[in-house]
């Protein structure tokens, strides 16, 4: 990549035409069409992370048969700007498709553009080239054309090498008395044709009208494993500080905590989702604030604002990121129903609007009135917020419903915080409709939670992870698959016990960068609190537990987050193949980047045993036979292209996780 | 569709908070994006036709669970607007799509917006009445909140009797001492939503960033017979307009000539493009211009202005229409070149460059030089043109070579004309790579020449078909069928003789509601120059022939027209299903508009017969069991939904051309 010299496109009108410049320019003749990667046609920015390679593409064409040339053009968000060539590539696409790539190697909003130009001297070249090979000697009128091309070049070029060599070309075809073949052999030499390309003037150069954006957040935004917990079970922050050590030994990545705010006394919620709570019950931590202090205010069962900030250091030490549930609702207690009535929906009658969806009623929660005329101090409130916690090293934010607040509230606060630190990425726990949750994503949001808890079947499994994977969806959402959720036990996961668990966890952890677990999951905890719920039985919503890092299935939690970290292709969405198993009870698929190849076999039955022949196809590119490494039980086998047989059974082995040996 | 009054879509701010008005609005709450019809997003116009009714739809949604609404808003070219109803359609596109549809009654240039609102009122009707239904009783809040809107609603309406209706609830709402249950009948009374559906309130309304545009074209842009006709192989102007009867007879609607302007002398074309000219030879006429005159003029050979004129005149009165080439090139001795030398490209040494594509040259032709400083006066001077003949009754013109011309100029071309005269029609004869065609199609042709001829297989067929119909393209690029032309006779054709000519014949005018034949194939004319060459020996292009209607398959032309006529569903292209027909060397498919289904089955090998069993799927919607009638034999068979045997032999039966008996 060079360094860009800006140029207006208009420039070089005076190219235009042999008779010298024309003051009044004809519309420009390159079309340049359907840039990728773009998402909505360039509307919302494009998502990627520091240090990837940007693949760019677009058609570029032109009228006639002159040739075109054309760059991309990037500008970094510190001002650093530079281009990349772009290079015609295959017919397949109707014969106007080019392709180039550049690199992001800073967080923040780069933007990239495509320029193209009609290369009037190769145009030349190639003409004169054709009717030399072809035996046609009346050229002089051609050679009288390439003079004045060369005259013009000699005068563009800064270098002094490549100018001599021109203006050598240019005095013998301008020569009258020179020999017509001789002046071919010159205008053909390779070495004017380098001497024009070290500097090549950019014909009526046209470019996008608008450059296409580019938000490069750090890496963690797409690959991460998160565990959540809730502060009030593991001893307060304190105690979560404590099992930073452990949770980073087993590979996670991120640790997500529920509000960690006080919580409303007025119609608390009791055990198991009652609507009144016993003495001594703690609440829902969303059913935030009270006497005490709302959303800026830290439990005081839990801890200070000082512990948080420990606990966000002590994180860091471990290349951990807290993350902070942001959940905008209040309880009957919290400050802002005093300070800010204003922000609260009132009834004409007086009474307070609580949350609802009728006929259900929350009536521990009130939502905030979005459309109340204070709408900029509501919004200024809760930035101050974040950026408190930020302040306190909070890097992450899990965001409680964002579908049913504005999306221009959220595209606003992103953008806000993002200014004071483009580090801070934002998970979106929409679930909603799929345009609502891809809008969220268009808006800013670092990742989403998504369908994942709700698809455990070969063929809806593989329907999904095909949209995510590749439509243009890839480009904005990233997926962040949540194996369980305080809220999410699924059916699947209650009745298939320790089997389901291990191949939903097998699930999560390679099919998407970013996969989460929410504590007790590696216990197999699965009993709803009743048939046909898919809420916990004893919910930690609403009760402290007495938690500790002991599960049965940490060993093997801890293997995949190691050989996620240590394998790129498990770092990537959008590399992944799905491999025919002739068994809808088998799930398979191979995921590569560079030389990474990972290929997982999941039994999804949780009750039988499963096996079938596991098709690898030649298209992956591995040997005809080669060894696999079977990172869970440590065995190898020898695979080839074409059908691999696979045996898996519940309580004995339920996936394989194969590291293919570098061949 | 009601008249628009036309309304801010800010304009009902003091809606959005029971506080009051906001002077400092929000951003919208709504989104609506992906409008279809579309293309490149609302970049370029949807194309249709007088008569059309345009389905449209799009994604409609906000934040949170208020209802939303939404119309189409569409402005005709004379000035009237209306609007039509947008529903909610199933949740198989993600749960947020919507849509209705408008009628297109002229031609011009339509807009259409859609405009989306939060139902306020029925937003409260509807958690009203969830909660009656969940036999909540502490309902007062609610029934002051129903109060305030009624008042407004009250003060809204225009007419007199949904006020009074209005009125009455909300004097009941209001009213302290009222029962709860009584207000709740009311409020949930179907009349007085009625009332207030009469003159709905937009709340925070919001409309696409941009109207879309469909260009309306008379039918004919989509749905004609075309004949092409060297009118000096049938004694000239006069000639031509001799043979209108019978043309008219045979079901055809628009004959195309070949360009009607006089011959260059210089460098003229001998017979089979020989490079010299014997005495005698008429050149070929796309050599344009010579002393007596260029563009504007008319070979005295074939008549004068005078002539065009009547002939346009009298194919008026049989409701054709005459085609005129517009071919944008000059033989050498054309009036523009000492007129406006500047007009040509001149090379530095003096010489005039001629056309070519190395080593090919086409010294009978000169390009202009679309550089010129003068392109201004070029461009008007080619307007003018193409005005005369308009003016001279002409309003079709088979526009040569556009894609060798510069894009800006066909679209300022073609608009400038449509200014004078929105009944002019352009087709498009290029022949080059995809994305090309579809960028002229986009930027205003009427109708495209394809790659149609070079498909005669029947996975290419169905693969082109497709493109054509289910893609996007369906929405701006018009195929013209062409079965052959002066300078395309497939080795189909020339290998297959009579049973290929049936063949493609069938193809051309069921697949396309537009198709076309170059004269000579009713003759089964299909000896080339050479073998390999798709050029014809004794080409038309360069010598006179003497033509008259009276070839062997103008029967089963004017049977094929005149059924295409008669048949809604032969005047569409995206109507259509491929249709499985077990044997390759069988194409079947069908094609349904409304009642009217025909299904067309093929015959693609010229050499051997060919059965199958064609499978009518039931998704067509037809009876069980019907009857159906082949117009190329007049016979009758009984068909059914599933298998139905099909046996076609070349010299016997080459295809079904089959209307389906209304059930």
């Amino acid at each position: 990549m060079s360094t860009l010299h800006p140029r207006a496109t208009s420039a070089d009108a005076d190219l235009l035409s042999a008779d010298g410049p024309s003051a009044d320019q004809a519309p420009p003749r390159i079309v340049i069409q359907y840039p990728r990667p773009s998402v909505d046609g360039g509307r919302y920015p494009v998502k990627r992370c520091v240090g990837d390679v940007v693949e760019v593409s677009a058609d570029v064409f032109r009228d006639g048969h002159d040739l075109v040339r054309a760059v991309i053009r990037w500008f970094a968000p510190d001002g650093r700007a530079g281009e990349a060539e772009l290079e015609w590539i295959d017919v397949h696409l109707g014969g106007v498709r080019w392709a180039g790539a550049f690199a992001v190697d800073q967080p923040g909003r780069w933007r990239y553009t495509i320029e193209a130009w009609t290369d009037v001297f190769g145009t030349w070249r190639d003409e004169l080239a054709r009717k030399v090979a072809a035996g046609q000697s009346e050229l002089a009128g051609e050679l009288s054309e390439g003079a004045v091309l060369l005259r013009r070049a000699a005068r563009h070029v800064r270098s002094p090498e490549a100018r001599a060599v021109i203006e050598d070309a240019h005095a013998e075809l301008a020569d009258a008395s020179g020999s017509a073949s001789a002046k071919c052999v010159t205008a053909l030499n390779e070495a004017l044709r380098a001497a024009i390309e070290r500097e090549p003037q950019r014909h009526a150069a046209v470019s996008l009208d608008e450059p296409l954006i580019v938000e490069v957040d750090r890496r963690r935004a797409r690959f991460g494993a998160w565990y959540e917990m809730f502060p009030r079970s593991w001893g307060g922050l304190r105690g979560v500080q404590a099992q930073l050590p452990r949770l980073a030994e087993l590979g996670f990545d991120v640790v997500y905590l529920p509000p960690i705010h006080p919580i409303g006394v007025t119609h608390r919620k009791g055990r198991d989702n009652a609507p009144t709570a016993a003495p001594g019950d703690p609440g829902s931590p969303w059913a935030i604030g009270d006497a005490s202090g709302g959303h800026d205010a830290v439990h005081p069962d839990l801890g200070t604002l000082h512990d948080v900030r420990a606990l966000t250091e002590a994180a860091r030490a471990h290349d951990i990121d807290i993350a902070l549930d942001f959940a905008i609702n209040a309880s009957a207690d919290h400050p802002w129903l005093t300070e800010h009535p204003e922000w609260f929906h009132r009834r004409p009658d007086g009474t307070l609007k609580y949350a609802e969806n009728p006929p259900k009623r929350y009536q521990d929660i009130y939502n905030v009135n979005w459309d109340t005329p204070d709408w900029r101090g509501l919004w200024d409130a809760l930035l101050q917020v974040m950026l408190q916690w930020v302040d306190c090293g909070v890097r992450v934010f899990r965001v409680d419903n964002p579908h049913t607040k504005p999306f221009g509230f959220w595209a606003w606060l992103i953008d806000e915080v993002h200014r004071r630190d483009g580090d801070v990425l934002f998970l979106a726990e929409a679930f909603t409709r799929r345009s609502v949750m891809r809008h969220l994503a268009k808006l800013g949001f670092s990742q989403s939670y998504t369908y994942f808890t709700w698809k455990n079947g070969r063929w809806e499994l593989i329907e999904y992870l095909t949209e995510l994977a590749d439509t243009e969806e890839a480009e904005y959402f990233r997926p962040n698959f949540f194996a369980n959720t305080p809220d999410i036990l699924h059916e699947y996961l209650q009745r298939g016990g320790r089997p389901a668990f291990e191949a939903r966890l097998v699930l999560a952890a390679t099919l998407s960068p970013t996969y989460g677990l929410y504590s007790g999951f590696e216990n197999y905890e699965n009993v709803p609190v009743h048939d046909g719920s898919e809420e916990y039985l004893h919910s930690e919503k609403y009760e402290i537990k007495r938690r500790s890092l002991d599960g049965p299935m940490l060993p093997m939690i801890a293997t995949l987050n190691h050989v996620r970290r240590e394998s790129p292709s498990l770092q990537a969405l959008s590399n992944i193949t799905f491999l025919d198993t002739g068994n809808d009870g088998l799930i398979a698929y191979a995921k590569q980047t560079g030389a990474d190849t990972t290929i997982c076999v999941v039994c999804l039955d949780p009750h039988q045993p499963q096996s079938g022949w596991v098709n690898v196809p030649a298209s992956l590119g591995l040997a005809p036979a080669f060894t696999v490494h079977d990172v869970l039980s440590g065995e190898r086998y020898q695979w080839r292209i074409g059908q691999n047989f696979v045996a898996l059974a519940p309580y004995w082995r339920q996936a394989h996780v194969l590291k293919v040996a570098p061949g």
